[in-house]
């Protein structure tokens, strides 16, 4: 180590990142609460008062799932971020800004779903969001700035139309939001499951990773 | 490293899990609030007001050593996991989202054991994550696709049985509520004691862990 | 590794134990709300609505230290933890159970500490979590079961001592507060500065870490 | 390792601190609450509900990018940071206790600053955890106690004028706000934007940090 390097490693970043996941994604957990019911109504009120709930689990179940996707994507990305400077330091702190705000704008979405406000904040959010990491892939693989040099053009080329496949969609769910709501929350429920299922950059990559498994059986 | 690589360390996805975990196993504490009373009426009413937060504190307890089982399982599963990839951390994810409403469903069985309902929701919860860790396990193992190769078929099959235990005994026990919920609060009892004392998975094995501990010795 | 290795690492462990502390330390700041003042009260009520907040500003530096104290000691009886089995697992399970109700405890004392109820709970509380670390310390050094077989009884010794030095302060503040209770309270101040202030541990031990330290920096 | 090693490794330091980071940065994101409407006043009330939120969601990001800077800071420093002992664990501790507090000062500022009490506040507050910082530094370079030996003492001057730049800015803001406290706001927004931007530390040093990497490579 020389007192010149001021470039970071990004081992501590992936700490408070997945910190910060972890937090948010059992905030909405905090937002449900054990009926309190009266001794002499229990018998009748439980049933009903459970499923008055069924709405906070259900936007709970949307935001894990949207945080689910968005923590393996940080997740992938990182796995090819080598060393991180103040810029991508930054990029990364106003992602996580966002990141906690998700629990908001999909209870918003879920409670308000008939709103085309709500319609158009949740896909704005999640639009900033895939222009932030879709920018902070551009930053690190300019001139393999922060990745491994020998990382080839072509997957990076993939990887950047995987990112940016969202948030085109959902600039196109905001405009369908003048004309049919429906089809806004179509393509919000679509995305999602894009993400989810195994995608081309999964496929079409040929698997040679033999020797990581050996360094790791070696080294932990 | 090579850009094909998109199967994943395990490393990230642990320090999720664990920052999940140790948001939830604390947000109960949450619920004990500090009687607060009137100057005047502190010296009469300070025990009384104690007394009455006993059971949001058993509740507490129960829940914490809930969520300490299955820790200690994720942890001790995740000792074999040499790699994951997009279907696992699927998996992991939706097991978290689980891992995070224990102490809802735990504070209901607790507040209102006397209602069928709990009951059963409390043993579909448990039994719904027994299943999620079991299909991980065969996931994992099945032509020891994340697993170390030299893992024995005897032992696959030993954890499987242990995994498997706990959701079919919630099996009789939601059967057993539609006729005596005492038997079935006394499986709720039983089940834990299960899991924590030392079981025959640790007692049957032979102990061979010496280079491991030298590696520690080495690395750390 | 083989698959017999059903003893685990420390490393998750410490991750676990981490983030139930760094939750808990910054339980209390939840408590701690702006004052909501209406705008024409703001210039005359401000100060006063700040000068309220103090109580709780004490508290939370309170908690605080304590929780520093029992972190710290944590993490140097970890310092010397090589393994782990399922027993020191669940003891350090019941452990972090009692860090989380720190809070609770230590706001009661700081409320209530008139009453005789607050200074025994306090410490009862703090006399079983020392139980607990030093049983944790026995199991683990017994037949140097879960330690570096180099480690020296003399050593070991101390330690016990330090670890036993605080119980022993609180059952006599206890016993005292049957009599005059601000002599409980003075040992409940004592106590934490015997702990914060350089110890005879580490005073009386040589130093002898340079390898460590190459080692660091050949690994990270 | 020798029994002698009461000294410890920073690793759980930084896991104890970008914990209580974590926590701290998401904390007020559970303080902005979805607007709970009546069913037929959501058309024409949700807008304005949501334009009421503007102020949380302000406190939030300033809140936020503060916390971010901090947290930058104590990364950059600890990179150089190679052993930790009891004084400088504390040093930490006390200022993860003022990490806490932020959200409390900032939102203080925010609601209330037109009240010279709250600038003086959270004036006060940033110089405490500046001076921390700073003597942290000095503690750990002195003799090179805790830092690497080849750390050039111009360096060690140069980290010591960047922290102490922060809390002399806040000295001239209070006393601004004797006199005009519109100055002492724009020093404060000024302030983060220094240590936003990339400065002089960054670039007046040389880049040799080339075999660290391979080092990562070989390593993780």
């Amino acid at each position: 180590m020389s007192e010149a390097n001021f470039e970071l490693t990004p081992d501590r970043l992936e700490l408070l990142t997945d910190g910060v996941f972890a937090i948010v994604m059992t905030l909405l957990v905090l937002e449900i609460h054990l009926p309190t019911l009266a001794h002499e109504a229990v018998a009748s009120q439980l049933i009903p008062a459970l499923q008055a709930l069924v709405p906070k689990f259900t936007a709970y179940v949307i935001s894990f799932i949207l945080l689910g996707i968005y923590w393996i994507g940080h997740h992938n990305l990182f796995h090819f971020i080598k060393r991180v400077d103040r810029v991508f330091l930054w990029m990364n702190t106003v992602f996580l800004m966002l990141v906690a705000l998700i629990p908001f704008t999909a209870g918003l979405l879920g409670e308000y779903g008939d709103q085309q406000i709500a319609i158009i904040l949740y896909g704005l959010h999640l639009i900033v969001m895939g222009i932030l990491l879709s920018a902070g892939w551009e930053y690190a693989t300019r001139h393999h700035h922060l990745v491994d040099p020998r990382l080839k053009p072509e997957f990076i080329q993939v990887v950047r139309k995987v990112i940016l496949f969202g948030p085109a969609c959902y600039i196109v769910a905001i405009l369908a939001s003048f004309f049919h709501s429906n089809v806004s929350m179509l393509i919000y429920a679509f995305v999602p499951l894009y993400y989810i299922l195994p995608n081309h950059v999964d496929r079409h990559l040929p698997r040679r990773q033999e020797h990581k498994h050996d360094e790791k059986d070696a080294h932990r």
